[in-house]
């Protein structure tokens, strides 16, 4: 079983788009749905565009931290979670040549990353996939799911991690929100 | 330029095979000869095994190891190191559950992995390649260069960091030795 999953920006898929924000960075393309398989390193001819990304251990999270997700954070596909966003991430070089306690003062210490996600944790469900190692346009492909009922707290959280200290090492981000397509 | 490489185990390559022992966990077939290329991500189907790595950022190092690690460091391709090691490792998932402060102590509070390799630049060059995320059967492919007359200190070194903590969780473990080849 694979820990590799692509993203498929096409005419068909488990999502339909509802919108794509560039907001740094070159854009994405307008698709009307995203389809999202277990695949390989494989590139996918499939759609207008594929995002590949790679679910791996965490990189920052320390263990009081990660006990404190766990009790706490919700599955994804939750019946009610019909609302999703899909936001691909890039980071400077600057930010890659950062120590590893250098980064995670400014993850956590200074920007509050975990600490800001557990105030919204059950409501909003995540997920994160690694791309930087495979030569993939962007660092990361963040995944949200929430219910419509949380769709103001789910803005509220995008928009507090944007004013962080760790945002001003991001130099592509493209916002895509989604909702889930009926089977 | 892609941060990915093949090391191909096979009949031709820069550097001549002189034994492989296998040290924990499954062997690797023996060869004559390895060769190193940049990559992509597509599975190579030269020689008689390939393993894929990515060079990437640091993921333990402290600002000021970097910079002690830095300041003393030797290049690859030194014209009188013509000893090589090719090590690839994989860690058990236990390891790969644990929290980033939890590794973080196994591997140098404990295990002193940093500061033993200190000991032993600028003699014996060192690069570290990661597989986990692209599906390999190692976790990583660790890469040591050094003249004949530090054979003695690699041999010192490796056997050091087989004895820590930190190897408890490596549950395989191929020791392949190398000599540059004549051009």
């Amino acid at each position: 079983m694979s820990n590799i999953f692509d993203f498929t920006g096409g005419a068909s898929g488990q999502w339909n788009v509802t919108r794509i924000t560039p907001v740094r960075g070159e854009p994405l393309v307008h698709v009307p749905c995203l389809n999202i398989v277990s695949a390989s390193l494989t590139k996918s001819d499939h759609g207008l565009w594929t995002l590949k990304g790679v679910r791996s251990n965490l990189r920052y999270t320390e263990k009081n931290e990660q006990e404190k997700l766990q009790s706490i954070q919700a599955n994804l596909a939750r019946p009610e979670a019909t609302h999703a966003a899909l936001i691909p991430i890039r980071k400077s070089e600057d930010w890659w040549k950062l120590a590893q306690d250098d980064r995670r003062k400014i993850f956590e210490a200074q920007s509050k990353h975990i600490e800001t996600g557990l105030k919204y944790l059950p409501a909003i469900a995540r997920r994160l996939y690694h791309c930087r190692d495979l030569n993939e346009p962007f660092d990361f492909l963040t995944w949200f799911e929430y219910a419509p009922k949380d769709a103001d707290a789910f803005e509220e959280l995008v928009r507090m991690l944007r004013t962080t200290e760790e945002w001003k090492f991001v130099d592509r981000e493209v916002d895509i929100r989604l909702i889930r397509a009926r089977e």
